[in-house]
């Protein structure tokens, strides 16, 4: 394989080292935006050297961002290469266009450090629909926010106080606003889905809440009810389409999914036949992302010429049915007491509610209260 | 694909009904003690009927044990059958012998079912090996005495009693020495060394302590030290050769391993690019440990000609570094004062030792207390 880099940043470099070490895979060429002495004689400012390049089989886009991302990639499919990205954001908003470009032009296409870091997540999704059929898929799909809400839940810290030690420790960007409401989870719930159920699920269509507004009281009304507090995202294929939202959720400390530490994120799916898997690891960093660039890589070597998935059908989402409990924190002097099950100062415990009457609801209360926190209640 | 099942049991027809669904691969022979209406005009009471059908390309060992399973797949191999198996202690007895014929012939030999049950362990952990390098693996391997361990510490009922509602339940056997003993967990555990560091690593060297004179007063110690009791399998790669032992371990609260419920599996490997990561899922049970076997196959279809390692030379075992402390409980009065940091009635826990010194400790309590038990503490 001659492959070529477009990006050279923290997870560029990490697979540009792996891959010196396997046989078999070269990095013939590199863009980035300044050069340096691991890439030198490699180096390209112009995305046309390699994609015009026809000696380059395989590019590897890994400069983040959707422009000119995109752009590149579809390039890439159309001159007949196989391409590998790490970057959720492009996939997540043209998915069924480079399905659709990986179809026509047979190369493969794949993404597995897009959703999960390190986690072997979409291969093995792939591959658990063989002979099954998955019914839910969901857990943490964001270190950042696990990050600081673990800290904020065992020191009792403030989110502000959390979220800049994380960006101290390069878990948090500069701007953390994808990670903290909720959107990088959603891209990445929006990716799962749409392989899992072999459909698109558009991440416009998701309902999302972040944890912009958490504050350690929220966090202690977790804990009173035997739970802790996580973003987390869930989605079900039900009758009438996918159900699928984002939200801070109150889950029980006996379960996997409250024990995920730190930067940790543990996603799960659950098949007829398999029952419930949950697959957890980095889901962010160097050599754990650049880690599962590269086995994309060795799949293409070893033969795989496709994407997780060949249908891409738009999915109804259907966001209306099992509702549960959800907490609600607010100054808004306007929630509706019809609903409430539980008061304890300004907050309040619904009665069941589907996500759609929970999203709504919080809707209207963030219109007198922009600092409105909601939280689902898993039983 | 033309398969066919040696052994029609729980797991046989498992496999039986979902491949039933899947185009390609056909079951067209049973070998089975019974027959039955799901396997009329296909059963045989005769493996010859299969060994010696050219017609047939794969077998499937699902019959457990060691005889005559082992005569069955080395036949099978050396008729230039691929084989799958879901059989751990034929594996583990044969691992060396299995790994040549499957060379020689050029079969594929797959088994991933064997440990984890229905988790995709062996097949990740071997896809986890390129490009990088395994040196850790452990975990929780069986779902027996994980749900023992879980129901003494959550209603304080005693051993017998788990273990008759665990039998009742069918998720341990009459006789239910090989997993409340850790002699199934020694097996995998063997298994999964093997191929994470491309070696041999016989089972007959792993020091195995089980659970079956365990009390609820022992899991009242873990939790007054914040701690959760459970059977686990642990391994590393070391300079001097390999470390590996199975054991009742004291898990601290917070940790991932602590919070597996019930019957589930949780088995992780720490590489060195790709650092932690966790599988869990079913560890039994009948279409999770099938839907194995039935990928299995599938992979065979797609082109797979392999086990999951090339290598089998015998590794050292090296249990003598990485000290931890040790709980013990015994009515014996022999137990070394100088060894002791910490007492509290019938029990102590040890300073530092190495898992060789506290088997040797064990071994030699046990002469004097044969319900003498004994349990690592993790930090």
């Amino acid at each position: 394989m001659k492959a070529a880099l477009l990006g050279h940043g923290t997870i560029g470099v990490g697979v540009d080292r792996i891959v010196k070490e396997i046989p078999g895979i070269e990095i013939v060429r590199v863009l980035a935006l300044e050069t340096d002495e691991e890439i030198i004689g490699r180096h390209t400012f112009s995305a046309d050297d390699i994609l015009g390049d026809p000696e380059i089989d395989t590019v590897i886009e890994v400069m983040g961002g959707i422009h000119p991302a995109w752009e590149f990639i579809s390039r890439a499919m159309e001159a007949g290469k196989h391409v590998v990205t790490a970057n959720k954001a492009v996939v997540a908003a043209y998915y069924r266009e480079l399905l659709a470009l990986q179809k026509k032009h047979g190369v493969a296409f794949r993404c597995t450090a897009a959703v999960g870091g390190g986690i072997p997540w979409l291969v093995n999704l792939s591959r658990e629909k063989q002979g099954d059929r998955i019914t839910k898929i969901g857990g943490i799909m964001n270190g950042t926010t696990n990050y600081i809400l673990s800290r904020m839940d065992l020191e009792g810290i403030a989110f502000s106080d959390a979220l800049l030690d994380a960006q101290k420790l390069g878990y948090a960007e500069k701007d953390p606003s994808a990670d903290i409401d909720g959107d990088d989870v959603r891209r990445k719930l929006s990716i799962s889905a749409s392989v899992a159920y072999d459909c698109f699920v558009d991440e416009q269509m998701i309902p999302t809440a972040g944890i912009r507004s958490v504050l350690p009281e929220d966090l202690r009304a977790a804990r009173e009810k035997g739970c802790v507090l996580k973003l987390a995202a869930f989605s079900e294929r039900l009758e009438a389409g996918i159900s699928a939202c984002v939200a801070p959720f109150f889950v029980p400390r006996e379960r996997l999914l409250a024990s995920v530490p730190a930067n940790v994120n543990l996603i799960s799916l659950t098949a007829e036949h398999a029952g419930e898997l949950c697959f957890s690891g980095q889901g962010a960093g160097r050599y754990p992302t650049a880690k599962n660039v590269v086995l994309d890589l060795l799949d293409i070597v070893s033969g795989v010429r496709c994407f997780y998935t060949e249908a891409a059908a738009p999915a109804a989402v259907d966001n209306g049915s099992t509702p549960t409990a959800w907490y609600f924190r607010t100054v808004s002097e306007d929630f509706p007491e019809d609903l409430v099950s539980e008061r304890s100062g300004s907050s309040a415990v619904t009665k069941p509610l589907s996500v759609l009457e929970a999203f709504r609801l919080l809707d209207e209360l963030r219109k007198k209260d922009p600092a409105v926190f909601m939280a689902g209640i898993l039983s």
